[in-house]
């Protein structure tokens, strides 16, 4: 999702000339020898293809043949499954759509866990229930290799221009490893914590996200039926404390604002489908923990409406169109 | 409430030595006449001796013959009736608890529309429904005078200060003649619109204000629960898309900023009561305007909840405590 | 609506025979005087004429001419307005839309209270904020009137065969006068309590009926996708402690049972808008009573929604429909 | 939770002496072979108690060492681990607390899959995830056993009785076979389709109760509000459409009815910590199956925020008296 900028100290120095290199653990040093990557779909082809842009030799593999194919064809050596990869590889990257797949990945029959070395580095970046991402490190732990959770930030477009944003969780002494992989993708990387923060930290800001641009869609609507002009609103709540990235920065109000989904019919952005998906995450991940969050619950519901709806491929500023039809149309 | 702080361009020109004073309507232009003040409570008793402190002689009066007795002593007339304070001032500016009291003291059977003289300006500052600023702008019309609605950001230490700020509704002609009263009392005037706007400014303000800090409150409870340390989390979604003025400005975990309602137990601030009563003006604006607003809607009952568990004089923040008790405790 | 079907003891002895008559107060003993009938609609129009068909003189008014004319061909005398009326008749029924349609009715300047005579009866079968009918009472007793709410359940259907079911709140001493008129023209009279309880009740029923409707709907549609007969689901349902009226006198899920809107397209019933109006009284009462009512809340801000998707005239039953639409449809 | 009475067809054959034995399955005719028994917490030990008593061998297990002491006194034979269990007994019943439990007993390295005989007929009558159940059932069957999942509807007294109500999902040929052991220890069995479907109605069932006790206490305490007596207020809702399990059966305001919670101080009933159980269980599965559940939701919520607030261990109906706290109180 591109428009999730971290502003953050700027941690990409660039991997291949970096004298710090020699100071990094004997897996880092040898920063040339093959990584290994796992779940080649939209965003997980550009970031492997960075790495291999960064000299990085990559042994890649997917379920899908034609995904594997494209990867082999700028320079991967594609193998057959999981538990090869983890033959071949010491540093590997996981990138795949959900808590199953992950799981399969490192746990399956195949997976990488049956064949895994001692002190491998197993980075995950799938988005899923940072509570996977604790059971896939005590079986890593297990087996003697290091798990890592680092979801991103940013879209394809910040995958293919290696600008993505990853949070990061996992033991901080192994940080500075996982470290010099992702900066080669991404252009922020910061620590979170223990393993699971890094998906903590994206799904609780991915759930602040919502409430506020709900929060902002029906703000913005009950004004506009109250009389105000919705710019002078807009500016008026920027300047007030009703103010938030989704008022500021990416106002659902066509008219509004510029260069933002609202302003080309809700197309491009962040789909309703990837928030409900994301909510849905932090709203297991509340009733795991038994934490109470009735907005973001709420918030949950209306996209989860929405994908019903027609608005599944819309970006999730279209809330405010969803909210605001007018009666008899 | 204080934390409103609006950056808008500072009209707060000296009143009494502008030289823009002659350039006024035949109303403004006598600008030392009297102005009248109705409703002299813990915020109208510092705006009214801002009038004062500004060479504006004052007719006043209030319902609690104590509050007049604090105005007298400072220099103000005291009379016994809106009517009579109709009778001899052409301005008036009125700072009511709510909208039965205003459609008394201007519609009563000694409110001021029984005296007011025509070409009278009545600016009423009180919080209220818009449709009811708008019945009052009709009735007033109706006897040859002018209403506009003004409520107020900032609490009783802006209006000690002249530091509130204004969101002013009514005709536009007749709007700078408002302002050189109102920047007597406030820092910043904001002029929004048709009658009825200034509410709905602050309604819809103080709605998404609402959502957005029970959102921080949410995810910041879930992420400390997740793992994640809470200056860390703060840090992390004041630089994202989970932003907003509750979670880089205000924020509700004690321990994450100083000198917050958060860092002295919720003291001070922004009462729930008061953000419950104007969430009840927000949702009755919606009901009205048959305009759907969800998650106004829940906070709404989220700080009605809290008026009820003792939370009712802590600052609205505290919606942090009410959420993340622990089981069992 | 005429689902809302109440088996409390009938009162429903036939007027015009009664021996009982005789023992009632001096107005009512005159009951063959006439009766004023104001607000000749949909629900107005057959409520009067089942008071002619019981040998009552009627006279009538409405804003709408062919409205009046209708029920002057049916044998009632039509007058010019609300005050003619109250000159002509010390009974009067009004039928009204809503709240502000009440108040001009009783305190505008044509309106009932502008020429009511002492000990005059008057009984409103709106459905309106109860804190409006307990304002008419105050007006109507300050001229020597007696104002009573009795509110209908019962739609166009019933109030044409009389089977009008009326929930009746004011002066209890009063209550036997208001019964004889309203026996004529429902099956059910119940007695409520002080003024303003026959709206509460009316609006109490109405949320809890929402809530129980869309809960149903929630219900009926995720056992659906678990894999569950929509009829075995709806039977074990209905023999626990999920049981509720939605569930199981009014499915919405088509094919689960006959007779109902589901099994008609959700076409005739209650349409979603009158619900989302009284669902809008419940809040605005709720609102200003300080009664937290979360779900009541909820319920109201879904069938807003519906309103504004096209659900506007289909039964409230149709919320099934609303959110069970798979993804992608 | 003993007031979830189905009054369903009575399945309950006395099992020592039904005629009826001779007809069933070769592992059911050898009616009084050993039946294995996993878990004995306040639900299992009378339900293997009540094996016990119908003349069944039990062979059971626990991880509390004083559990199994209890059953061991009443004549079972314990055993160290469920795989122990399986090597002993061709039915096994399992009641557990939550689908991680059911996980480690089913497949751990102890698990009774380790040593499961063909054929065996594996009953879980804990309430989990039907994700879950499905997953057992598929690792059941590759090692040639049959899994069926039957959670039951009634507490701690209904189990003492064997009253309990079972809600069966699973291959339907075996349905009988599971039902033989099944009314030992309930009064009602109900055959509800694929495996995972008994966990289905049974969370469908708890959900719309949460939402009908949530609305009837909201609505209850609304019209209290407004001036109605409570126990006029429920005769008329459950004579009207508002009328659901909660109003009628098991009211939560004190005073309406005697014999429930709420005439006891929200003592006994079913408490407020395993209704946010369930509804936690509802809500992971719509958000699994992508269903929306907005008032199932916010009802998780509420039932959440109680458990933090002090109302864990009261009966569920306590809803009323967390909403209603007079402000100031």
């Amino acid at each position: 999702f591109y428009k999730f900028v971290m502003i953050i100290n700027d941690f990409s120095f660039k991997c291949h000339n970096s004298l710090k290199e020699t100071s990094l653990s004997s897996r880092s040093m040898a920063s040339k020898t093959p990584v290994g990557f796992i779940g080649l779909g939209n965003m997980g082809t550009p970031m492997a293809k960075n790495l291999l842009r960064n000299g990085y030799p990559v042994i890649a593999t997917d379920v899908f043949p034609e995904s594997c194919k494209e990867l082999q064809d700028t320079g991967a050596q594609v193998v057959d499954s999981p538990a090869e990869v983890a033959e071949k590889a010491d540093r590997i990257i996981t990138m795949l759509p959900s808590s199953p797949n992950v799981i399969e990945v490192y746990t399956g029959p195949n997976g990488i866990l049956k064949k895994v070395k001692k002190g491998t580095l197993l980075i995950d970046s799938s988005t899923i229930d940072p509570a996977v991402s604790k059971e896939m490190a005590v079986a890593a732990e297990k087996m003697g290799a290091v798990f890592m959770d680092a979801p991103v930030s940013g879209g394809v477009g910040a995958a293919s221009l290696a600008k993505l944003t990853f949070m990061v969780g996992g033991v901080e002494e192994e940080y500075h490893a996982a470290q010099e992989l992702l900066t080669c993708m991404g252009a922020n990387v910061v620590y979170c914590g223990q393993v699971g923060t890094g998906q903590a930290a994206k799904i609780c800001n991915n759930m602040l996200l919502a409430i506020g641009m709900i929060g902002t869609a029906e703000t913005m609507n009950l004004g506009i039926r109250l009389g105000l002009d919705p710019k002078l609103l807009a500016k008026i709540l920027n300047m007030s404390s009703g103010r938030c990235w989704s008022s500021d920065t990416y106002n659902p109000v066509p008219g509004v604002m510029e260069g933002v989904p609202s302003a080309n019919n809700y197309q491009g952005g962040f789909g309703t489908t990837l928030m409900a998906k994301d909510l849905g995450l932090a709203q297991n991940t509340a009733t795991n923990t038994k934490t109470p969050v009735p907005l973001g619950s709420l918030a949950h519901q209306i996209y989860r409406v929405m994908c019903s709806r027609g608005y599944a491929n819309k970006d999730f500023s279209s809330v405010f169109q969803f909210l605001r039809e007018e009666e008899g149309q």
